[in-house]
């Protein structure tokens, strides 16, 4: 027999399961324009931001690592949830409990104390109370952001998003960091100056 | 003008640059057999893995943070180098000195006190002094493995490769962690009988 051990076996079969990240495709697209971006590589990239932007999180005793374990874990649910658009005011209505739904499955899968820890990294991530939250959450803002800019906003002009959801959608990246948020509103306006973003 | 910080300016050139680990996809099949799986992707899953499976790792005071920081940075060489295949005995021959030219490249658009954190942990990683890249390099060879066993081999077969090679390949395992090496032998006599892989 492949496990006498439960709990390895139920870990091994969390991180077999966990492998199907790796087709949720989300609507940003990569910075060579190839295709569009998964969300698997996509909390890799965002945990690379984290270990090089940590400096200027506003919290001056942030904890890398609960971020880092943030990043990676925050897309998990998309396995059964699908990835819901920035700006699909439609499909945000029932995200929140997709998603729910999704965590009690697919981190259920593992041991209990692990369920545990994984679904509190995932709710601090979703609750915004901590600075780790925040400073996460503004990496998951800025992310998609410089991949509209590099790409022209080819992601922008395909859903015909303008300039004004975009500020809204990005002002989370204030709450993390002050010096992001001021890089990320020039990167706004120059992109409409550039005509990659309608005004 | 977008960057008037030239730290910041190097800090996103590099987090721009990376995004092309993305399109670097090794010989390994996703476990639903839809295509292969790029590096960016695979260190994600590395990162999960540390999260999950660290309780199996020899060292009693493993510095999770630095495991995971190894995983996440481990395949950037790759940009440049590409991905060598574990099996390519010819390819390997000048995989050292390629890699090595591709860190200083890629690593050195960072500001000096990065670069040479990022080149500290990728050097540490090679070099398998330490707990840490024991335990990720453990990892780095569980993880394809998973993937050949649960693909019933797609990647060992197409690529002719016998358990006598599968073995040696995954021997570092051991020195990483013993319950998971215990696992991975299990797996891959597993295989042999299932005829995923020829004796």
């Amino acid at each position: 027999m492949l496990f006498d051990d439960k709990r390895l076996a139920q870990q091994i079969r969390f991180i077999t399961e966990i492998d199907r990240l790796k087709n949720v495709y989300r609507q940003s697209i990569l910075m060579d324009s190839s295709r569009r971006e998964n969300s698997a590589e996509h909390s890799w990239h965002l945990a690379m931001m984290a270990l090089i932007l940590s400096e200027y999180a506003d919290s001056d005793q942030l904890d890398l690592l609960r971020v880092i374990k943030m990043v990676v874990i925050h897309d998990l649910v998309e396995i059964d949830a699908g990835d819901t658009f920035a700006y699909d005011d439609e499909g945000r209505k029932d995200q929140k409990e997709r998603e729910e739904k999704a965590a009690e499955r697919i981190f259920g899968l593992l041991p209990e104390d692990q369920r545990n820890e994984i679904y509190d990294i995932w709710h601090e991530f979703e609750e915004q109370d901590t600075a780790e939250a925040r400073f996460a959450r503004a990496l998951d803002r800025l992310q998609p952001l410089l991949h509209n800019y590099f790409t022209r906003g080819e992601s922008w002009q395909k859903n015909k998003v303008r300039a004004s959801q975009v500020y809204e959608r990005n002002q989370p990246i204030e709450e993390g960091s002050e010096v992001l948020w001021q890089f990320a509103t020039k990167l706004i306006r120059d992109a409409v100056e550039r005509n990659y973003l309608s005004p």
